[in-house]
């Protein structure tokens, strides 16, 4: 088969690394070429993650995040097949591009609209489908954020507090005096580097510490995520700009598991997953220590994380209860100092900001967004009643890559439901 | 706090080694001497295994078995609080025991007696809760067991062909001319021991190869179970005699999953899980290259244990289906031949078969056996319309050192139950 080739780089397009096409992990054993497993790094590699992302609890330990026993949220279904021709124009391009076509571009494995609480779209490529969880990567980070703003709101937390008040093992880092609403709105200064595309940036360490890539035979580093965190340095001054550094959720995670006594799945559990009318049962990596990974190890049904964004979109209710307090919400949307943001230098995000680990788009429609790397993503736009939830495999590990094609599809699809008064 | 010693070894009994007192894995992180880890065995010694026999899939990598969407079986409750105090006497001793105090004696996680399908009798101790999994260990080879017969019966397996008519691989191992029943009823002739207190063993290389146990830094053994598969030799002769060995469940998967083209874990979801009114998804732990643990890796809900012994002891037959055909069932249920199980010298099993990886008593109720490691347990009763299962967490890993206070308590509470005419 002649293998096409996407504009961006030498590898191929979504259809032709769909991960059902490819045959990853097919057969009994699957031929050698066609393994994906952690202990080689195939896992994380184009285009197996494309299976990988739909397998993650085959490839590494993982708690479960239960559901519960009680009902599932209904989902009204009024499809809408006049939403593939939403066109729009992509970053950076003169040339309109249609919803169906994006979806293409951005590696797309999973999307569901949300229109007023109407599945309007939902669509399931490569090895995703309705039923199968998909890791959210940094999407987790919006949950743990939540989590830790109900926490501030309820007092358990106080958020002006240093972080070595809450976890003095972290004193001697960097994170020591900065306040835990530094580590909130990720206005920390460290010394971690998260470009994925240098071998030698701290975020391969951390992921090595949390078990999350091999480690090799001579590995003396840390063991673990809280010890990975503890050696992280300083770089700067806390509390001058946004800086995107995933350990800040997992430094997050350990001081709301200090605060409460639970661990995050079962936080998770009790205050979202279970009040959520969930369809599935969601789970999250764990390190050796059994420490999950509140930076990025969250796997959920599609529908399910629609539910979510749908729980925000509506104040924090959902199956007729108040699940986060409005107040959290309105703390979220509306989000943190764009002039902190702007030195970051994200030219798809221009005047958005970040809080309580949600990113924040002050548009018109005060859109807001939980992303992940590789096109996974919450996008809540409350003027048009819409959240769309994407899980994605996109070759790109880095949403600027991906944003081009998705935040003006977003935008558009917004614009064209909220012309729409027919529910 | 003084320490109790069982009788039998120098180790605590099951009070003082109950997990939760213990504080296994509680803390953020735990302290060192509290962790229950993959990569330095302790998951595997007693006490640290009684929590991690409760926690899996949080250790290493797992399938799920889901329970698809359909209705949950009922198990209607009619608790007997006479049944703490049936007696029974322990094999080789002279000295009555109470059913509740066999509890204690087999370190027992939990156990439930369905008599006619109701719930007689539910305890939970340890870690372990109705909704949590725990390991199953050889309990799973009787699913495999029962998939095989299910697969004969259908004529989509023939038991009379050899494994390298369907694994070619297994040609020039001890496998490769044995015959697929002698598989199933474990009467291959295979060098392989199964002494787990023996550290040369063959059922560490094994369980290395299949990701169970860590490799160390110098590892050059096989990688996977059926790399391990194709490495073992012969030892005597097929068919004349039954020898336990856990890899004849490995090869049988193998060699199911070769006729049927699917995974184990989709075979026991389509084929049981899903059709047995679970309450919850069951999983499976799995090696490098996604190969269920035939032998051993099935964790589920005590409950949906029980509801799987049920439909075994309805003929096949739960929600008002043919689930397993009850032809296979009476082949289970008919056992093989004695005499070619009494070599093996198990003095607590006198007169028992072994088929379709069911332990056959031939006793005058035509009681059968699913056995697991450390006490795992499905006991039906047919003449007593009794299911006893069990899961446990003892300090001998064989059934040897654990059957002299439950077969004799399960026949005892048979006789029990058979008297009452009540429901």
């Amino acid at each position: 088969m002649e293998t096409k080739i996407s504009h961006e780089s030498a590898l191929p397009d979504a259809a032709h690394s769909d991960p059902l096409l490819l045959g990853w992990m097919v057969g009994s054993p699957p031929p050698k070429e066609k393994l994906v497993r952690f202990s080689d790094g195939s896992m994380l590699k184009f285009p197996q993650n494309r299976w990988a992302n739909n397998n993650y609890r085959s490839l590494v330990p993982t708690k479960d995040i239960s559901r519960g026993s009680g009902l599932v949220a209904p989902l009204p279904r009024s499809d809408r097949p006049d939403l593939d021709a939403v066109s729009f124009v992509p970053i950076g391009s003169s040339e309109d591009m249609t919803w169906a076509e994006s979806l293409s571009a951005n590696y797309t494995d999973g999307i569901v609209v949300l229109h007023k609480g109407h599945i309007v779209y939902e669509r399931y490529m490569g090895a995703l489908d309705a039923d199968t969880p998909h890791i959210a990567f940094s999407v987790t980070k919006s949950f743990i954020g939540t989590i830790a703003a109900c926490l501030v709101h309820e007092g358990l937390l106080d958020d002006t507090a240093s972080v070595a008040h809450y976890v003095p093992e972290l004193e001697k880092s960097a994170f020591g005096d900065a306040t835990v609403r530094q580590v909130m709105d990720m206005t920390t200064a460290l010394q971690y580097s998260e470009v994925y595309t240098d071998p030698n940036a701290e975020i391969w360490a951390h992921a090595r510490a949390g078990g999350l890539l091999p480690r090799g035979p001579d590995y003396q580093g840390p063991q673990s995520f809280y010890e990975f965190l503890q050696s992280v340095k300083k770089l700067g001054n806390h509390g001058e700009s946004f800086a995107y550094k995933t350990i800040n959720s997992d430094t997050l995670g350990w001081i709301i598991r200090r605060v409460t006594g639970q661990s995050m799945a079962q936080l998770l559990s009790q205050r979202i997953w279970s009040r959520l009318g969930a369809e599935h049962d969601a789970y999250i990596t764990v390190d050796t220590e059994g420490t999950e990974f509140a930076g990025g190890g969250l796997n959920t049904c599609l529908r399910d994380l629609a539910r979510f964004g749908e729980l925000m979109r509506n104040d924090g209710c959902a199956m007729g209860q108040q699940v986060i307090p409005k107040a959290v919400i309105e703390d979220i949307r509306k989000g943190a100092d764009p002039r902190k943001f702007a030195p970051a230098g994200y030219h798809t995000l221009p005047g958005w900001s970040y809080r309580n680990m949600w990113w924040i788009s002050h548009n018109s429609h005060g859109a807001y967004m939980a992303r992940g790397i590789h096109g996974q993503a919450i996008y809540i736009d409350p003027m048009a009643q819409m959240v769309i939830t994407r899980y994605a495999s996109h070759h790109i590990a880095g949403n600027l890559g991906i944003d081009p094609h998705s935040l003006p599809a977003y935008h558009a699809m917004a614009l064209h439901l909220v012309k729409d008064r027919g529910y």
